[in-house]
């Protein structure tokens, strides 16, 4: 599934989404897709991934979602919908196996609650990677993330639970997840060192299948950043 | 409910949250509080309003809430709750009257991304009184807030319903409803000339009894910006 090229402006468009299944579309090293492959993977949700070229994208994918944003998921019935949270979410309430979302609505709000709390996390892995590009310096940064790990590494102290939900992995860790496989990539993983339970759970969710099933190596994601932040030409079909 | 003075630092802290009923705490002005006032009220959830001095917070605030945010709902159980549209998503999956949310899963993603789309319009509200504040030319904020305003106008257009999710009032109406009853304040309301049926869409969301019961006269929120925004002591209680 995985293992498929990229969609670039000018390709053929795919054909009816195959019975039985939904499709992805999606970009293999997009850590906000990567949720929704997370979610399908967990759940074990038959689906077909098409991988996009985001530089140079179909004018069929456009149609389809005019924001053009991975990940995308488009139904039997060719319904269509976007924003990882929001994709997550819908295939938890349409696949009823393995429910990711607490059942009470205070557990769930609490959820959501972290969900926009760790939101504020993401846009520092792209700040710093333009500011090394850009020869600044990134230490300020640093700092102000490795705040919000602290708040991270007080909150699994203070639940002394496994996982952001209780014991076992729910929507929220694979929610958070995408950016922690990246710290190493980034130069980053030394921040763990401050945060003990957050390094732990980290530990705790490579061991997990759908991570394993959904992860790339530090050096492939070192190649692609390479290609995409470096070069300015990203190879979306890097180790193919 | 919505009579009462707004509490500061140093003030007294509430008692436990009176049997039967959920609290809110709010700012009577306050757009976001609006819209988890708009859902209590549509429901008929019996509810205590706390209004608090958003200047000058009380202690016992930040201690429930440390982000020292409205709306937040605090239960019978002492849970608290903030982000508008978490509070109202409780509150409708709680209170099982009068659902705002669809129960199809599609539409209720619909529905988030609808949201997602909004969400870019509450900045510019706030950028533009700040241009103004601040003598500079804000032309080009309007035109921008302008075109998001067509694109909702096309949304009408395509869906050909009376509201946002369909002929009837949903949650999306609420969500968005409280910039609208601001555009005369802000002294934005020709943009509506331009989208004749968001204008539509306005005149009814004013018929709901929901509206009207959380509303102000624009004269009462003129007000409360000048103290606000020009004199920079915000007056809480104007009007009480």
């Amino acid at each position: 599934m995985a293992t498929e090229k990229s969609f670039a402006k000018g390709s053929a468009a795919p054909g009816p989404v195959p019975k039985g299944h939904i499709r992805l579309f999606s970009m293999r090293f997009c850590p906000f897709a990567q949720r929704t492959r997370l979610v399908l993977n967990a759940k074990g949700i038959k689906h077909e991934t098409i991988n996009i070229s985001l530089k140079d994208k179909p004018d069929w994918f456009l149609e389809k979602n005019p924001l053009g944003l991975v990940p995308t998921l488009e139904t039997e019935a060719g319904e269509v919908l976007y924003e990882s949270p929001i994709t997550c979410d819908y295939l938890d309430e349409v696949y009823p196996q393995n429910k990711l979302l607490p059942q009470s609505p205070f557990e769930k709000a609490q959820q959501k609650m972290m969900l926009e709390h760790f939101s504020k996390v993401p846009p520092y892995f792209y700040k710093i990677i333009m500011a090394k590009k850009n020869g600044e310096d990134i230490s300020g940064l640093v700092s102000e993330l490795k705040e919000k790990f602290v708040k991270l590494d007080e909150d699994l102290v203070k639940k002394n639970t496994k996982f952001f939900g209780g014991d076992s992995i729910t929507m929220i860790d694979y929610m958070m997840w995408p950016w922690f496989e990246r710290l190493e990539t980034n130069e980053l993983k030394d921040l763990l060192e401050s945060t003990p339970e957050l390094k732990k759970w980290c530990g705790r969710m490579q061991e997990d299948p759908a991570v394993k099933a959904s992860s790339y190596s530090t050096d492939t994601y070192k190649a692609f950043y390479k290609t995409a932040y470096i070069e300015g030409k990203p190879d979306y079909d890097y180790g193919l």
